[in-house]
């Protein structure tokens, strides 16, 4: 029986596993779990995954939930998936873990949480909130830096100094790429003086196109669409409440 | 050359991997990293792990941080370690890294949000905030419902169903644990609705012991501290500083 991947593309999780499974040819049935209509607290999707969240798969008997878990689940279940994805060498496997948990402690609380309070919340049923936004963006500020200095360090196009992509690569820069729905001069603010996270992002882009570009058009849509909200002064700055 | 394990016994996820060394017989040399004397953030410290956090190993030429990559790691490198802490069945393993993935993004940020934000913040030179305990108190009530109502049903003494324990339920219990420095009364308010908790923790206990309680005393130590500071009126409620 075919995997199933229950997704909504807004979410950055959600686009990793996908952009995975379609780079490294695992035929899958994509369903949509729309957030914004809530359709992650239904009984039916929580008979998949009790925790609400997106995005989660089917295989066989096998109901898995949480996206760093899914990717190494696929690429341990799926022969075609290349070895730099998650490699067997203890070592290497054990950084790309540790670069895991990293971004669950640290990058994700901080992109997440300063496009959620900054730009999506309202779209979600909460409030902006420029308190927790600028708490946010100082957690994303340092995680940046950490990327730049420590994770992205020697001459290797990919995180820990590698040549190919990893689960790491995929999962961290989809969470970036979140920030497209800023405005552009803040997400320039907040990427641009590290060189080597935007050259990383492209470099992670252009080894997984042209999948990467399919999967995100649903968030460039949301950018555009939040854009023009910005220039009818709907959504001009944290504080004030808007509907996407 | 034997392991290295950098730590400080009264963080949890130290105190997670020094219990599965000991209990899994692997020599290991142990180096305090004092988080109250701020030693993680010296430059000797920040050569092995740049982040500044514990726990970290070093294990060879490999330099590692991290609890949950460390305690994978150990399982896959140590040969004397058994199977059922981190299982080589592909469906099994998944279970345990999404419990681990759900311990960082649910029960970690509510239970050690709350025990700093109540209590030990004076003691790492922040201040008590009680409007932050409060929000993590609400996470982490909804974690131990998720644990007591998902991730413990069925028979088994442990998460997932299991009759021996993995990494996953050192690693939550551990966190768990931390809760011993609150009062007793706040600490019994919060777990005592669970009682499939209550008893996993104790089953988890007595699979490691004598090591479970060795590794902790540091840690009931402190709540005895804690305790007389109370009866001294020095810690009564949040928003009243106190040194350690």
């Amino acid at each position: 029986m075919k995997l199933k991947v229950y997704v909504d593309r807004m979410s950055q999780p959600s686009r990793a596993v996908i952009i995975f499974c379609k780079v490294n040819g695992i035929q899958f049935d994509e369903t949509l779990i729309s957030l914004a209509k809530r359709q992650q607290l239904t009984s039916e999707f929580k008979d998949i995954n009790p925790i609400g969240k997106v995005p989660a798969i089917v295989d066989g008997r096998l109901k898995l939930f949480e996206s760093h878990a899914i990717l190494i689940y696929l690429s341990s279940a799926f022969p075609s998936v290349v070895d730099h994805w998650y490699p067997n060498d203890l070592s290497q496997r054990a950084k790309i873990h540790s670069v895991l948990d990293w971004h669950h402690t640290s990058l994700r609380p901080g992109a997440a949480g300063y496009v959620l309070y900054s730009v999506l919340a309202p779209a979600l049923g909460l409030p902006l909130n420029p308190e927790k936004a600028a708490e946010a963006e100082k957690l994303l500020t340092k995680s940046l830096s950490t990327l730049e200095t420590f994770w992205l360090k020697g001459n290797g196009k990919f995180l820990l100094g590698g040549n190919q992509p990893s689960i790491a690569d995929l999962s961290l820069v989809c969470e970036l790429m979140q920030l497209q729905v800023l405005d552009d001069k803040d997400r320039l603010r907040l990427l641009s003086p590290h060189k080597k996270v935007e050259e990383w992002i492209d470099n992670t882009r252009k080894a997984t196109m042209p999948h990467f570009d399919e999967v995100h058009e649903v968030l460039f849509r949301a950018k555009d669409r939040f854009q023009k909200q910005r220039e009818l002064g709907a959504v001009s700055k944290p504080g004030i409440q808007s509907k996407m």
